[in-house]
């Protein structure tokens, strides 16, 4: 079997400049960045009229570590879209290229449904992660020197929120004292370094409608307190402009192709916990304004990634989704069933049935923002038909139907009755309802994201947390929408509780206040802001040859 | 008075693809990025048979507050070669990224002699210097990842000599302790981030011939000791595959123009006092077989770039240049004949003679390679006919010519006269006498270059450079080139002694080995290799409007 990189390199890639023309893009309109990438440029993404095309949404279960496919089937449906006979685009987020010389496993899809040229777009791309480390860390910089400097803004150094970045894998960062070496370098204190996906920036730049908003988000951004515990800015410090200009490329959408010549723009990549976990508003924008179709992802389970979807981002957007598509396993679900990984290619319906209600559980929740739902199992050799027959069969209880996809191995063709129940699904009338309104109280909201999404009781918050809401409140900081910070793996805070878990309360540890991007993040549990290597780290694999081949990149 | 930013934006600049035309190279040699900028790919580079043209290095005397326009003058004899019929190239290092926000100074030359994009040159670029970054931390974090993983290689955590690196002037990161916060966060070492210029893999990758050789010199970076004292490669932590392809596309030499339309090769920038100074040989070589002229620069005074330019790259380059242009500056003279920076715009020809043995000394220490010189004096407006006459008749005491170049405000025609020298020097045979052989001591290499090149009398090696050359001479180490470490200021190694100091000795307080470089770095002083901000910082000055035009970039 060929690997995905394999596939990707025996690839019969399409000048970015043809892509751009089936794209409705005018040559004067992108900015090539050698033979298959290009930047769209700003006043076609900002300033462009046009009608807003259907918006797919593709979500899924809580992600498990047999894997869901969720990037796979987002681009083969986007493929058996343009198949049908419909002007398609992919809007998708960025790779982190830390995970990628960490863990396998790309974000560019896999087999014959992937996004293409895959090496690059898993390496540095157009750069735009490297300019969002940059401007994060000049800011760190920045705020160092002013504490160097005399200390002009009295910031307490021990209550300094903007830590630095790095998009690598580097756990011996996470902790750090800084400021060691006498009087002539820097202030000692304590800090750390998150990866650059975990940026506020990151979350900023995706939120942005265009350069000035970009600015003056930049300039909201809450970098710590001081002595007296008032808030301080970016703007305080002076600059956001600097930062701005750091950004102006990395704002523009990225524009790629699938395999099957499907336009596809990659741009932005939040974290789904601490972060809305979704591509840029200016991508989703673009593809809307140019395709009849657009197929979307959002990060992790329906839960984290969706919600915030449809929560955070959908009222900057103006455009709710058509359809929803949520992806499952037959393995995955299985394993919510706790069947252990070595065990997932046996038939096994009773724990499959009991793996099912956390797929139930995303039905539900998804359903009660009153948008078309579908099923999309993607497809294992090892799946049996009454394996599939059972899912289908649950599906159907909650008025949706499962589809059948095998988009790896097949491509577009592989979805050809997922794309016809999308077609049909996004011609129907949606009657979007929010969950919450950005004026409720944040208890309000987050008890209905546990009470409604997550199918829990409630929830707990520490002392600190209480506090905090206090302070909000008295700062005006409570309308802002709320980004729960959890595992992913669970709909409860605890990673271990698989399936559908019922009667839990979600523990708020502290809230972490996110000006610039306009939320507040709720902190379940310790989520890891900075991933480390695994004891074999993927980087050891990987190899180029004197042709410039690569190889071990999945 | 426009500023440079100014006079760059109301540049007309002409598409890349027709520089590219201009240049000699064909469409599918080079890849785009954007309008105005493209890499040439690796085959052309490599690969491409052709006679080289004459090589023109520009160098100066040591370096003062006052300023001597080295890179102007660069780009305005470039032009004016181009404007007397001769077919072109430049060949410039890339500007970094910190110091952008931190002093004002650009890398790109100035007024009527500058290349461009301008801005985009002094930010991103086409992303090389973070593409070494992400590949000098990627290492960075595998070691750390071995030390955490049970140590397999017993790496003396003691005596790691890879630290981190940020293209940020920060100096908070220069002293640090890392893997705090318990045994899931590493293991707490002592450790330091240096400017990403000052990566060994910046060295390396300006001295690689191809990608196999980026390699393998990436192989042999030696990152630290064992327990037992023996050193650990990149080879032992497996990872210069990876390192490789994460600099795949950085190794390509990037294309730009003047102001003028003279095609420019912008690549690789390493320090010029802890590595070698000067843009890639590659670049140095693709501008030598596409143009009859190529003009390069050298990092800081004669001392330091000049020196490691002819005795460093030379060999790697496979070719000697035809001529060396001295720039001086009448302020910079006068400066270094102790006249204040207040003061310099008043005729002093007193401290101008004392301040002209500055310049003396490098026209010794240039002219005992056997090479051609000449000297551009920079003028500035306040210059007098009476300095500059002064000026003309001690450089002819050493049998070179000095011509007044006014290239900031005319372009090329203000380098008309030094453009002819130039032609006539290089049609004249040189005979090219390196300064010392890879195969002499260590200890003869120092004092060639102290006594023939700074006109010191000789060298001190501290307690620990004398053990460590002990060391390095069993392990065979002793037989690589030397790159000194020295302050640019002054041609001791004491920042205050300007002019030509007499009788001093350089202090060598340690040796780096260097081994994937291919050098013995000779430290002397302190050696800042990450700057630090000002009180206030450029950054604060810098913006950009709804137009996306950007102020306050110099």
């Amino acid at each position: 079997m060929q690997t995905d990189i394999e596939i990707a390199q025996a690839a019969n890639i399409m000048p970015i400049t043809e892509i751009a023309t089936i794209a409705g893009l005018q040559a004067h309109e992108i900015e090539p960045y050698g033979y298959d990438k290009a930047k769209i440029k700003l006043d076609m993404t900002v300033n462009r009229q046009a009608t807003l095309g259907k918006l797919i949404l593709v979500t899924s279960i809580n992600p498990t570590p047999a894997g869901e496919g969720k990037s796979t089937v987002t681009v083969g449906l986007a493929d058996a879209l343009q198949l049908a006979g419909k002007k398609t685009m992919i809007a998708l987020r960025e790779p982190s290229l830390g995970p990628v010389m960490g863990m396998k496993g790309g974000a560019t899809g896999g087999g014959y449904a992937q996004v293409v040229p895959m090496a690059d777009i898993n390496l540095h791309f157009t750069g735009d992660f490297h300019a969002l480390t940059s401007a994060h860390d000049t800011l760190a910089a920045v705020l160092d020197n002013s504490l160097q400097q005399g200390n002009p803004l009295n910031i307490d150094p021990r209550r300094i929120l903007w830590k630095r970045v790095l998009d690598i894998n580097d756990r011996a960062l996470r902790h750090i004292n800084i400021g060691m070496g006498g009087p002539t370098s820097g202030v000692p204190r304590e800090d750390g370094f998150d990866i650059t996906v975990a940026s506020e920036l990151m979350a900023i730049l995706t939120l942005s409608t265009d350069l000035m908003d970009l600015k003056a988000r930049i300039a909201r951004i809450v970098v710590g307190y001081t002595y007296t515990k008032e808030p301080v800015t970016v703007k305080d410090l002076g600059v956001a402009g600097a930062l701005t200009v750091l950004l102006k490329e990395a704002i523009k959408p990225n524009l790629v192709q699938t395999l099957a010549h499907t336009p596809a723009i990659i741009h932005g990549g939040p974290f789904a916990n601490i972060a809305q976990g979704t591509n840029s508003i200016l991508a989703t924008k673009t593809a809307l304004k140019l395709a009849d179709y657009t197929v979307t992802e959002a990060g992790f389970g329906a839960d984290l990634g969706g919600e915030k979807f449809l929560d955070v981002k959908v009222p900057l957007l103006g455009k709710t989704p058509d359809t929803i598509v949520i992806v499952a396993t037959i393995r995955a679900l299985k394993h919510h069933g706790n069947v252990a990984l070595k065990d997932l290619n046996t038939e096994n319906v009773d724990a499959l049935e009991i793996g099912l209600e956390n797929l139930g559980q995303h039905l539900t929740a998804m359903g009660r923002y009153g948008v078309p739902i579908v099923v999309a199992i993607n497809r294992f050799s090892a799946d049996t038909e009454s394996e599939l027959q059972v899912v289908k069969t649950y599906v159907a209880q909650f008025g949706a139907t499962a589809y059948t996809t095998e988009v790896w191995a097949k491509g577009g063709v592989g979805a050809e009755e997922l794309a016809a129940a999308v077609i049909e699904k996004s011609a129907q009338e949606s009657d979007f309802t929010p969950l919450y309104q950005a004026s409720d109280d944040p208890i309000d909201k987050l008890n209905r994201i546990v009470q409604t999404i997550y199918g829990g009781q409630g929830i707990e918050l520490s002392h600190l947390a209480q506090k905090q809401l206090l302070e909000f409140r008295q700062r005006g900081w409570d309308k802002l929408p709320i980004i729960m910070a959890k595992t992913q793996y669970s709909l409860s805070d605890d990673a271990k509780q698989l399936g559908a878990p019922k009667n839990f309360v979600i523990h708020i540890r502290e809230f972490v206040p996110k000006l610039g991007a306009g939320f507040l993040v709720a902190m379940t549990g310790s989520i890891l802001t900075m991933p480390g290597l695994p004891k074999h780290p993927a980087a050891l694999d990987i190899d180029i040859d004197e042709n410039g081949v690569i190889t071990g990149l999945f």
